[in-house]
């Protein structure tokens, strides 16, 4: 059989069932206001957002892979490029490139085209160390994770603290070989 | 100017923003989680939950009203209409019928088609009590108390409870007449 061509971010979010942005907007803005009313630390929010979407991307890299056709990515280069072309088109609807490469190739960022995360929101003063999207970074390190990629994931530019973009860091801290961690028969 | 005709649920939802509902699907599921672990008791996570959606539904009428072009409905009875077949449809992409119509037209049940909610969602045992689609209820009565009617809304079949169906009772408490709460000078 002919090996099946990788398809499109565009042809795939095409394809899978969808919901309303705006009610995916509004209610991760009701998560991070739960979080910092229950947590009040900023800092233990932007664990706890972190981690969220750690759980999220470890479940979540099954779909990618199911509907994607995307087959094992040859490194850590053109993995990179698959999350922002694909993963986040299929995901969240808008595209991302991959800039800034370092040297030997192990970190790299994701800039984001636009984030339906951040519409109508608005950091309050109180609020000034928060990572109101770490959950994206979460996703992004589970997701890699679930393909044998050890990775640290950061937001290196920040539109809602006044930056530019949004500019993911994710720098490769260890492959691990694929194998599964328990015998079949233990 | 001829008057603008409502737009159905389906084509409003195919001109809006998007996003995977599998995506939606997780990141709700780390909500209740959340919220589970934070109260602890099942009753105070139905009360957040319902509280999460009130305060989405007052934002999410706005973008209703907006996109399409239904105009003051005459009674509860269309409203109810309305809300199963272009509201469900515009924000989660399933349709919904209304059931149920008490006497005097003042109660009446709203059946999910589909419920991307709970897309491989099972609850454990120490959730029994647990109502994990109280967000809709919540978003549901906070819509309808910003066009000026106070409902109540539960859940009197519930799939995750061994129902057959997700069946919303909506019971019209009181019309409030539409006044600004305060004069423009204040």
């Amino acid at each position: 059989m002919a090996p099946v061509a990788p398809r499109s971010g565009d042809a795939i979010f095409a394809s899978v069932e969808h919901v309303n942005a705006e009610l995916f907007t509004l209610t991760y803005g009701a998560i991070v206001r739960q979080l910092l009313t229950d947590l009040e630390e900023v800092e233990e929010v932007n664990k706890q957002l972190d981690q969220m979407g750690y759980n999220i991307g470890v479940r979540l890299i099954d779909e990618f892979l199911a509907k994607s056709n995307v087959s094992r990515c040859v490194d850590f280069k053109e993995t990179a490029d698959v999350i922002a072309k694909v993963g986040f088109k299929m995901f969240l609807g808008v595209g991302a490139s991959v800039t800034n490469w370092d040297a030997d190739g192990t970190c790299c960022s994701i800039v984001l085209g636009d984030n339906p995360l951040v519409d109508f929101v608005e950091l309050p003063d109180t609020c000034q160390g928060l990572y109101y999207c770490n959950i994206l970074s979460g996703v992004v390190r589970g997701a890699l994770e679930m393909v044998s990629m050890k990775t640290e994931v950061t937001w290196v530019r920040d539109m809602l603290r006044g930056d530019d973009a949004f500019e993911l860091q994710v720098k490769l801290l260890k492959q691990v070989p694929e194998e599964y961690p328990y015998k079949d028969d233990e």
